[in-house]
């Protein structure tokens, strides 16, 4: 490490997103949690007639009219929404306003590992706690809290749910902040949003990546009490959502319809591919995402991901402890499903 | 200030950016530094025929087309390239990467007000060295340089360069990395860009918001050398660059001949400007960027940013130590520029 830079930098273990093939027409992709279809039609609209000339100008740096559509579809107030450049953003934002070096940065293991490199950033102490066996949170999980205490809910790439109760303990246990991170929460429509009022260290996170199958856009927004929101506006970048996402963001957003009927039927592909897998040999955990996990009786998780790559079907391997087993994998389209379940039987007959 | 936020963070002094009226139809503006002139047809191209439903896939992580692109333009390679959500996210990853709490971040007063902000944000000490009455560097800055210095040449809002002599001695006497921010670097050709192999501590930024006329897309680049452009990629919000901005920055550097065409129409208005304002009784300081500061020999820099804006015309007042007897003016159309010397000459006579 250059002696230019930080000490500390030389502990961060750099978050490693899932592949993106350069040819990625070729495979079918269901190791990242995209949306397996189109943005709706208003967003194919708002693109074609975005005005190219418009982008001389900065952007509104506090997007006051997509907080504006968005209060309407989360049924919040507009002064309660942060937007980021995708959540990854509002994450980093939440370090920035909420930790100071040695800070207790609490989250279940194993969850998204970004919440681990964000606390080595930060220079705070990362404090794991495991999960049961069969992913849900231990009991003793709020009396754990941290200054900041991230939940991703649904989990991932566990994908169950945590029970509310546990959660609303942790917040009335937490001293700091706690982060509920919403990310696939359209799946499920369980949401901790209608309880912003009631905690003061509540900040949900939402996201157009999944649901709105926006994820190339980079649009995520935090729900906070007015006064943790005015903190971001504190601390965030200049004009940090360009003009074209603001746009496309409000398109997809006056669509609501749109993405509840693609998410009915990545459900509807879910209720099958649960039983598709265990017909498969496979256990599959409970999901309240657009994905599942999956462990193979036989397999281990390093086996299919790479049996299926040679098929042309990425999905997501984890190289950590107790995830070795398994695979996450992304719902697809009806047919990019039948494709994963005949590479699957292949494998197993070879 | 909320018990769940940093106590930090109350000396935070959240940078406010140039006003961007609702109704911008209806004005003249001249300050934001945004070019006149709009994008090059080539990047109308592009986003006439942006795929929307690419954006259900997340973007390359670290713009690899985007790189080769960029590195063809401004002559390194693309490993000595990072692609930032515009510069300010380029800044923001700096203290990320060199700032521990308590260490020295330095630069010049006056300058861009954010380098403070985000000295404030880490935790840093801010360290302001005086300009020379004309806003030159002094002979002792060098010696003065911190964990991280920060010199945008040309300087804002002062418009001035500073002697590469001088730049390339802190270079020299610097303990830590030395920023030049060079976002109006392409309105006067002098740059640091060939020093990079030479000099192991030193970052350059560009943007693409002020000669390329894309302040909305929010693309900026971090030129360094590879060891540390290797830190930005290890901090970096996974996805930072929405697909959108990749793309049509790719198509923008592409055209670098419209970006030099429109640049050397706006250097020719501001000769013609330097002099229609000494006329009408301003000291215009020397301008190597795309704006200019000037005093009025009777009027104070509000009165006249509050004069121009009752005729439609929004130019911007600085409420700071040395900067309130004058207004930085953004070099306009010739059309635009024209409005403004009617108005200051019906100011004048009123």
């Amino acid at each position: 490490m250059s002696d230019f830079l930080r000490q500390g930098l030389s502990k961060v273990e750099a978050y490693v997103p899932g592949e993106q093939p350069p040819g990625e027409a070729q495979f079918v992709k269901l190791n990242t949690n995209e949306n397996p279809y189109p943005p709706s039609p208003v967003v194919e609209h708002a693109v074609r007639h975005f005005d190219a000339c418009s982008l001389r100008l900065y952007p509104d740096p506090v997007c006051t009219e997509l907080r504006t559509q968005a209060a309407r579809v989360y049924r919040v107030s507009p002064e309660q929404i942060f937007v980021g450049n995708g959540s990854d953003e509002v994450l980093a934002l939440i370090m920035r306003i909420a930790i100071d070096p040695g800070d207790r940065v609490v989250y279940p293991y194993p969850t998204y590992v970004l919440y681990r490199t964000l606390a080595q950033i930060a220079g705070a102490e990362p404090v794991e706690v495991e999960l049961e066996e069969d992913f849900s949170l231990p009991a003793d999980f709020p009396a754990q809290a941290g200054r900041v205490t991230f939940l991703a809910c649904p989990n991932s790439p566990t994908a169950n749910l945590f029970r509310p109760e546990l959660i609303e303990a942790t917040l009335d246990e937490a001293k700091g902040l706690v982060v509920v991170d919403e990310a696939y929460a359209d799946f499920i429509g369980v949401s901790m949003l209608d309880r912003l009022e009631r905690y003061r260290n509540l900040v949900v996170l939402r996201t157009l990546s999944k649901s709105y199958g926006l994820a190339g856009l980079r649009v995520g927004f935090a729900f906070a009490n007015r006064n943790l929101i005015e903190a971001f506006y504190r601390v965030k970048d200049s004009y940090n959502v360009s003009r074209f996402s603001q746009v496309v963001a409000r398109a997809a957003l006056s669509d609501a319809g749109y993405m509840k009927a693609t998410v009915a039927r990545i459900i509807n592909s879910r209720l099958k591919a649960v039983d598709r897998l265990k017909q498969r040999g496979f256990r599959v955990y409970p999901t309240a995402a657009n994905f599942l996990f999956a462990e193979h009786e036989r397999l281990s998780g390093q086996q299919v991901q790479q049996g299926l790559k040679a098929k042309g079907i990425l999905v997501r391997y984890f190289d950590q402890r107790r995830l070795q087993q398994g695979v996450r994998i992304t719902i697809g389209t009806e047919e990019q499903m039948e494709r994963l379940y005949q590479a699957l039987d292949e494998i197993q007959s070879a």
